[in-house]
């Protein structure tokens, strides 16, 4: 959704291929040679070149747009919460939504340490987010679009954001900054 | 030690600070204040500015040399790579180093997952070095020597690595390109 709701925001034109991870669909022979990572999202630009890992994505089509800064260090700074959405909150906040709302798992059967490092990635946001309003400098970066996508969807993952003001807040933000519906 | 090999082969100066994890440095107090996520590496730069995410250091210290090209494309592509180090590869190669190397575990308590999906990681590893010398374009980049730091100790962590002649040829051209002991 973040290269969507990007390449929206930034008025390109592609077309979007839905592919059925739960069938298989990122398995097969076709799938596996654009991308032998074998997951979506993948971006097949009109040359036949490829391009996968969504931030790697979004980095690709961000650049020369406001929400990649052109200084060094803001730069280094937006990759480093990007390498770290990869890291410390996609791998627990996108996989307990992932086991509960698609996967049906009761909530009882998540891995506790699934929702601790949930939780803990959750506060970490809640920390740089009551010191400042964007992650990154004083304005909407890509970090904000890569961290929204699945923390407005945590939730599902059973998080509760009631305590977590300063992230509720920064969500409708960046909604509002990159028109998510 | 990617940060370590970058920059000494650009020959900058540093002062190399040992944290030892296993003894829980990472969480102490001044620790946190310096890079909230609680691990290493992390650089302080002269002014108290700092920067986490290995992958994120490199790339802020890469930019303008050879290993980060300046070509949209072929910087994606090498952004790419390191987002696929930290989701795919570091997770299982360097994780089941950890757990035999560090922790001391047998070869058979490691999960089953972590073996599957490491080796999944050096097969495409070697399909690519199989096409190609490097990784991205005809040089050596940032995405060789993020993937070459756990890839040469994947030993350790129970991988054996006959059956990747091409990683194993790679390897030596990696070390000798950045100069790696
Ligand atoms: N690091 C990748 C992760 C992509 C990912 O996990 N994709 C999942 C769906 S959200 C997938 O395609 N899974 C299919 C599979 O692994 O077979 C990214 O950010 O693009
Ligand atoms: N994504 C991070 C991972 C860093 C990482 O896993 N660091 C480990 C040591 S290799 C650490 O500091 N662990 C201590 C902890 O998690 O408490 C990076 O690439 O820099």
């Amino acid at each position: 959704m973040k290269v969507k709701w990007l390449l929206d925001s930034l008025g390109h034109d592609y077309r979007w291929v839905e592919t059925d991870v739960m069938a298989g669909a990122t398995r097969s022979p076709d799938f596996l040679a654009r991308n032998p990572a074998g997951q979506v999202p993948a971006v097949v630009l009109d040359d036949g070149r490829t391009l996968a890992q969504s931030n790697a994505i979004i980095g690709f089509f961000g650049e020369g747009t406001p929400w990649l800064p052109t200084d060094p260090w803001a730069r280094a700074k937006v990759y480093e919460w990007l390498f770290w959405e990869q890291y410390s909150h996609e791998p627990y906040i996108a996989v307990a939504r992932f086991q509960r709302a698609l996967l049906g798992k009761p909530a009882d059967e998540i891995e506790p340490r699934l929702m601790e490092r949930g939780r803990a990635a959750l506060e970490r946001m809640e920390a740089a987010l009551t010191a400042a309003e964007w992650l990154v400098g004083d304005g909407p970066t890509l970090a904000d679009l890569a961290l929204v996508a699945y923390t407005r969807t945590a939730p599902d993952g059973g998080f509760d954001l009631a305590p977590f003001p300063a992230i509720r807040a920064w969500i409708g933000r960046v909604e509002a900054a990159f028109g998510i519906g």
